[in-house]
């Protein structure tokens, strides 16, 4: 199965992939447009990206390319972020002066480092500060990255659930150009843009509540033409293939300047 | 009139600053939440952040802490983002071989860098990068950074507006403790919590209906509970102080199971 993610090896993404797949054939990617891009034109069959995080909130590219191209939304992953501290074999967390990872990385971990009393420096990824580390040889510096980061590059893991706050999760999306049968319990994603009225988003909520379909989340995004302008992101219970929610679809389809359904899968 | 905003020096924080003051006494802060913290305690008079950019969409950092910290929303400031190349006094354009910037500054000049056909480099922060050069005199590396940067760090301007798309805009609040006084055309932000039940979204924007009171913005965030657990941060036209708008939060308040109002302020 190949299946595209963000690089470097040993990323959040990729303990996402190894939670749904048993041996995916990875494709690194260098960005998330990258893996859209990698899906859309079918070079893999399904791509794994960062949909949204609790502490961090939605990821903009990944909610701009969903918008934008030919994919759906194939199945969710919910993803406990835990944060190791790694470093050169042999190093004891004393000898430790300077921390290296992602800023939201370093953000999340932000007592625990104050209690280290050491120095950080920001890097552009958690898996790939661990890579350095290892690659350079450095002593005296540990990487704040996912524990598998540890195994690939061959590095001491120094102390594990080193973030502040217990409830950090990721929800991952896999995507793929094919649609995922009906499971009975599934969630519909769409986005529609709304006319300049009033009163245009109660109306269509009252299309969801008057069929009792319930919401599971609604964000809205400033759409391309700038800020004031919006698309609503919509998740929502029930299949695209429910007679309920067809007719729901048809409903708002009529009613919004702007639709797009951007798939119906399982609930994570 | 002291104002603190994420350092260091040149960044589009600074230019937001430089266009709601005329000569801000600047204290530079090491990442969104001390910016909070130094309004907070007092510090300093205003706090300038960066709230949402049409393209990335809301920044997480600023959300948090808007929810958790006792201050309040003073002004919103809109900001262009325009980027800048630079590179070390003297250098030509043809002499590029790298360019170095934020990884969102380098995926939103993605075409420019293209057609450049130069390697990029992830940096943390745009005037971090400018700043870096500078210090170290590098020649054949350029940053991506805003325009005042070239200026605070002695580099040239080797071409202005890179960034793919025009319509790529930031919105900044100014924080305060205090609160700003009705102009006439104002906006309030709130975030509320929804009862656990079907239509709880579809009855609290009801409440706004039935008075005509013009939604501009609503977004959920996971709450620190975990995906799945949503808050609403809502802007609305009106202020606190107008009796319709005072009923409607008396009424908000009674129905939703969190509820605190974030500031009214000028609208931007």
């Amino acid at each position: 199965m190949k299946v595209a993610i963000l690089g470097p090896r040993g990323t959040y993404s990729e303990e996402a992939a190894r939670k749904v797949m048993a041996e995916p054939d990875l494709e690194l990617c260098q960005d998330i447009e990258e893996v859209f891009e990698a899906v859309e034109v079918t070079r893999v069959e399904y791509g794994i990206v960062p949909h949204e995080n609790s502490l961090e909130g939605s990821v903009g590219m990944t909610m701009e390319n969903l918008l934008n191209r030919n994919v759906q939304i194939y199945q969710e992953v919910v993803e406990d972020i835990r944060h190791s501290l790694m470093a050169k074999k042999g190093t004891s967390i004393q000898d430790i002066k300077e921390v290296i990872s992602h800023p939201h990385a370093l953000a999340q971990c932000k007592s625990f480092l104050k209690k280290l009393g050491v120095a950080t420096q920001n890097f552009p990824s958690t898996a790939g500060s661990a890579k350095y580390i290892s690659e350079k040889g450095l002593p005296g510096i540990a990487a704040i990255a996912p524990k598998i980061a540890a195994q690939l590059y061959d590095l001491d893991v120094l102390k594990e659930g080193v973030q502040d706050d217990e409830h950090n999760q990721t929800r991952f999306l896999v995507i793929s150009t094919q649609d995922h049968t009906p499971t009975g319990s599934d969630k519909t994603s769409i986005v529609i843009g709304l006319h300049d009225r009033p009163g245009a988003l109660y109306d269509v909520l009252g299309a969801f509540a008057k069929r009792d379909v319930n919401l599971t989340k609604i964000e809205s995004r400033p759409s391309r033409k700038g800020l004031g302008d919006y698309l609503f992101f919509i998740d929502f219970e029930g299949h695209r293939k429910d007679a309920n929610i067809a007719e729901l679809l048809e409903e708002l389809k009529a009613d919004t300047s702007f639709f797009k359904i951007l798939g119906s899968y399982p609930r994570g």
